[in-house]
């Protein structure tokens, strides 16, 4: 009995697209096991998404191969939202292309041709492709004697499988872009033209996922950056390397503030460090072992190699050993805005979230054994708080625990796991175990912060080191007098001042909530008679400590508006007659919004309170 | 007749010391001329005072080789406030031998030696010095045929003179140390012994000199700011790179904070830029040419040089430029707390006042020509703002004006050297100008400070720069439609926060007024239990934005006191069972002014009073 067969017999005929047997996946076409247990994969599960993305990478191959036959077919798998499928041919696809292949792939999946599953000699298989010297390679890489082809329709592909029963079963599919990519990877080898497109289960969630795409598009950091003239990256200072202009320094400002602040209550103790120092720092804590590739190269001073810091933690060691400490003076925190420089290949940078040089929130805390578990559930708290002013409060948060190869005691290991477990645990967060995934040095807290488009972003950790204490001999006096090691906490909530701005600037599609924003209300005359008072508004409004600019150019209200508006400025107050007779304003909100007309007072009211929510 | 027979003739004879012949300084004892006009030197005339210096090291001299009769003699210059001496001796001087040195000298100063005169060939001046080898030497090099000698008592000496009519008329003097010193300055030359000493007219002047250096060495910040764990500095580190421990940051928060709200209200953008650049950006600036052994050398990245930043102009430029500019949008004020790099000889670094790695409170101006008047206006005023809040109100202020090398046009530099000057006389400032002192780029207002003990400290700088606009073409649209240069102002009003924080910890020894102090108040627990209610201070305290810490050990109420007065804490608060019972709190001043009791409330009043002042 084929598995379509038994599927037929539990009525799955119509929904299952595949089956796992004994663990394995199958095609529906292949025999049913006689014992065996047989789970079927559905077009929603992981597997089935997967494969029916794959199955559509086939049925997109088959028709390129009917609209250009010289093309030669390499390979095509299913990838995260879609496919792609790689050819070899005289002239890249065009858009217009994309838009045939398009309308060929309906057909073909209107044709509802079945995927038939072959297995047949690497001899026979290398008959069936002439011509089409790619698969030729691939079969002579393949070390088993055996091969499986697929057919559907015209199209034969070497194939491990499984596909979908037939090619009427594919979901919703856009073919998207082409681009260039070599074959194999390799820049030694020729140039393949890539296409690639997206494939859900449902129309919906193709659509979902279009509208998605737009707007990362709109949201788009780098986009913002320079029509809102918040930052920008140029090749005269260098790739990676960020120029924060005044709009996205006030921001900066504001997040630093507020950091500085809550660190303070926090008890932390602010320390500065400089951004060279001899290179030995980073040889005794073992990164110039295992972290050189990512440091900048060295600079000769009278002799001796300084290094531009890739992290603060040596300074604030340094810090920490200048005088003995007891006990009692533990914990001690020590919390640094740190801008750190790591090497990257140009090609990987990516505006703000991706540079080379880069402003930490730092911290490193010094705790004795029996500090830890209160310390990291404060963290954590703090963590969280600090996430939530910013307007994140849906995470995912991993906890990994100890490597095969590891610094400190397995005894040590096992207090600080379970010490992140019981804090994670107490909170009541949901998280993920990545066994064995912690960092040699110590078990870590990883949370990413889950953005309006439910992107996900590494941002806060809390890692425990037993590394550095050793290393560098960090210790304290015990109460019974005898010196022990200290252990030590890295942690940073924010992770990259750059890089959290970046995700702010699309989080909030650059409108920023009035806390954060570079300018919180603009102030419009309408007519020069209204220009005196107007400034008086101005006036108060910064008296009170809020950031606001007057627009007293001699340009129609509406232009005036409208610029507010495209500067995502949370408020503008129109200033007219009305106003200026009754010593008022009449707010308008970003999203267009009119307030009626109220007093300063009142309109610095609703300002405090906006400006005190944290996120909108 | 000689000087002497004149100067008696005069009634000079018991004042003058020497005489400026025709502009040519001699001594009383030379011939008078029969024309020429003759001017007497007084002991108080700043030559009369280093002629004295000098014939002081002469007495000294004398002495020692009275006393160690195979030291041999090289030279003895005057110095500022004394001079020194350097002798070739087997084993350098002890304190008892300066001691000896001393009271020899008293024994010459009594003994009223007159200085006397020779001139002679240089062989026959040979003859003079048998066994003196760096005579001989010395002798070698002069070129004149004939050479002067000074006798003074048994005392021989090759010199230029001139000299006191005889050794009774030396000051007061006081030697101070020694010092090993190459024979001429050269590493390769045998090491001397030098003696350093002090002379000055009158006995008080020489007891406030020493009093000074008294002054000077309880404030040096190098000890208090480890007494006061402030700072350090570290080999591991590397020297000249300032670690800012957790109360030494509180200040420079304090400081930046109270920095950044000025610039903001006095409408500065705040901008951030890195701290490394591609090295074309001060190729184009000059400073590859002109200032590349201040630069420490560049960092290779992927083929290109990269370059640790010497200072922030080129970041501020390149943002100016990220945009066209209309004479609209002028005056643009970007300002940065930007930390900067620069080499300096590891021999050279002292403390926090001259070190590696440094944060210039910077800020570029860009401006319309028309604008340069007020704007200069503005930032005198501004300046004089700040430094009188950090409790400097005397200033040496001095104007740099056009050197022969100059860049610009000469209308430009007249006219802004014009606004210098306008700017100081509006302020009613009285100021030196230094004629040519101007940087190649531009004239300059420079203001050097005074401490409490009269010292001058060069920190704030306003520079107008031609230059950079030039080369970095930096414009903007004209009411006109036509492209313009922008004339740029380059300034620093604190100029490093390492060094103002150096004359800062000096300043007030350590004793920082309340809005600067790292702890504001620190709350002392007679009893275990009066702690309770202590916490509830300190809580209180803190909520109101004091810095406050709790001292709630079992310690003895004076030995906590005490420390407290080391830690120079403005206030301690005493929480014994008065207080308890009355709520209130029991100030004691730093000094040791004790305050009646108080309410919380009346005590945050107190502490807000005495913030709010500059410089208590």
């Amino acid at each position: 009995m084929t598995l379509m067969e038994l599927a037929k017999q539990q009525g799955k005929a119509k929904v299952a697209i595949a089956a796992r047997v004994d663990g394995v996946l199958r095609d529906l076409a292949a025999q049913a096991p006689p014992g065996g247990t047989v789970e079927w994969v559905m077009p929603e599960d992981r597997d089935g998404i997967e494969i029916m993305r794959h199955s559509t990478a086939h049925v997109m191959a088959a028709a390129v191969k009917e609209l250009f036959p010289e093309a030669k077919i390499t390979i095509g798998p299913a990838i995260e939202n879609g496919f792609y499928y790689d050819f070899d041919v005289e002239n890249p696809f065009t858009p217009e292309d994309l838009a045939r292949i398009e309308a060929k792939m309906e057909e073909i999946v209107r044709a509802d041709f079945s995927f038939e599953r072959e297995e047949l000699t690497k001899e026979e298989a290398r008959a069936r492709f002439p011509g089409e010297l790619y698969k030729g390679e691939l079969l002579d890489d393949i070390p088993e004697p055996t091969v499986s082809l697929y057919r559907m329709g015209n199209f034969l592909d070497l194939c491990r499988g499984p596909h979908l029963p037939s090619s009427g079963k594919v979901g919703a599919y856009k073919l998207m872009h082409t681009a260039g990519a070599y074959w194999r990877g390799d820049s030694g080898n020729r140039m393949l033209t890539r296409i690639y497109g997206c494939a859900f289960p449902k129309k919906k969630e193709l659509e979902e996922y279009l509208h998605l795409l737009e707007e990362v598009k709109k949201r788009d950091h780098r986009r913002l950056g320079r029509e809102l003239d918040l930052f920008s990256v140029n090749e005269e200072v260098g790739p990676g390397l960020i120029l924060w202009h005044p709009k996205g320094s006030v921001v900066r400002r504001v997040m630093e503030d507020f950091w500085r602040e809550e660190h303070a209550k926090a008890r932390y103790d602010l320390v500065f460090s400089p951004h060279i120092a001899r290179i030995d720092l980073w040889r005794v804590s073992g990164h110039l072992d295992y972290y050189r590739q990512s440091m900048f190269s060295s600079i000769g001073v009278e002799g001796q190699e300084y290094q531009l810091k890739p992290m603060n933690c040596p300074f604030h060691i340094q810090i920490y050993k200048s005088r003995m400490r007891s006990y009692r003076d533990l914990p001690i925190r020590y919390a640094e805005l740190g801008t750190v420089y790591r090497y990257e290949p140009s090609g990987t940078l990516h505006g703000l979230l991706r540079v080379r040089g880069f402003t930490q929130d730092d911290a490193h805390l010094f705790l004795r054994a029996d500090q830890l578990d209160e310390e990291i559930y404060s963290l954590l708290d703090f963590t969280l708080f600090v996430l939530r002013r910013f307007g994140f409060d849906r995470y995912e948060i991993y906890l990994s625990t100890r490597p095969e190869k590891f610094a400190g005691t397995q005894e040590n290991w096992a207090k600080a796991e379970a010490a992140l477990k019981r804090a994670l645990d107490r909170k009541g967060l949901p998280y993920e175990v990545d066994p064995g995934e912690g960092v040699f040095y110590g078990p870590k807290i990883d949370i990413k912060i889950k953005d309006v488009l439910g992107r996900a972003w590494q941002c806060s950790t809390i890692q425990v080191d037993f590394n550095n204490p050793e290393r560098f001999d960090v210790t304290f006096i015990g109460d019974d007098g005898a010196e022990q090691p200290a252990i030590m906490i890295h942690r940073a909530l924010m992770g990259s001042l750059e890089r959290f701005f970046g995700i702010l600037v699309e989080q909030y599609a650059g409108a920023f909530p009035v806390w954060l924003a570079p300018v919180q209300t603009d102030v419009l005359s309408v007519a020069d008679r209204h220009i005196e008072y107007a400034r008086e508004v101005v006036a108060a409004l910064r008296a009170a400590g809020y950031r606001a600019e007057g627009d007293f150019r001699n340009e129609k209200l509406g232009y005036k508006i409208r610029e507010s508006q495209l500067q995502k400025v949370p408020y503008a107050l129109v200033i007219g007659d009305r106003e200026v007779e009754g010593r008022q304003v009449s707010p308008r909100r970003r999203g267009g919004e009119q307030f009626p007309p109220m007093s300063i007072g009142e309109f610095l009211e609703t300002l405090r309170k906006e400006a005190d929510n944290s996120g909108e």
